[in-house]
């Protein structure tokens, strides 16, 4: 198991930010069952608190701001092991997902739509939450 | 199983290509283990190709060109399931991968970095094929 507190964030393993111009993606997977749950973005701060915290964080390109994952819903993810790729520029996150959905429309993956051979969409998987009351809209 | 040959490539399903300046995040997952492989970037193109074709097609950013994963190697990536995410912003391919290794470096996963705790990293996985072997270089 992965502890960031062991660390106290002085990651002497550097990222490649500049081939993002700043923001890799970063893949969290479920670190029991493997399922893909979310594609998100790290920004440097993002990957910092995340090695420092052990809790996912992402930079949210649509609000332009530090995003704690789970801060509004709860659902936070807990972070087991952190992988990086050949070309270091994307990172891999297994984590346990609090709350059993990762996705802010209360399915378990974000990954919930698959594409058919004919072309058409279906929705796989089912809603852990309904986020008319997890957010309060 | 998911066939591309089945559907002629007339996919109704529409991505977000808005997003990503016209290439999106693509994570190829290996079907049967669920072990992540690698994540590359998909065009419109490589998209439709990879639907026509039922075989990973990717967009090269450092090329700057279509690349028909494997054409060098012939570890081609054959497609069992396509899913999207939310925003329709992000692809995961369920792939079988041929050869048994997705990196270029000639291990079954890119993601063969571990972070531990304190910051150091170290090679997780074997290789499966020797890259210099199988590129020429």
């Amino acid at each position: 198991m992965w502890r960031g507190s062991e660390s106290g964030g002085n990651a002497m393993f550097e990222l490649d930010f500049k081939k993002g111009d700043g923001i890799l993606p970063a893949i969290a997977q479920d670190h029991r069952s493997g399922k893909v749950l979310m594609l998100a973005y790290m920004n440097n701060e993002a990957w910092q608190r995340t090695l420092e915290t052990g809790e996912a964080h992402y930079w949210s390109r649509s609000r332009q701001e530090l995003w704690h994952k789970g801060a509004t819903s709860g659902n936070i993810q807990i972070v087991k092991e952190i992988l990086v790729d050949c070309d270091r520029d994307t990172i891999l996150i297994k984590v346990e997902q609090k709350g059993g959905a990762a996705c802010h429309l209360g399915y378990e993956s974000c990954f919930h739509r698959k594409i058919a051979g004919n072309g058409e969409e279906r929705i796989v998987g089912e809603r852990i939450f309904d986020p008319e009351k997890v957010y309060n809209r």
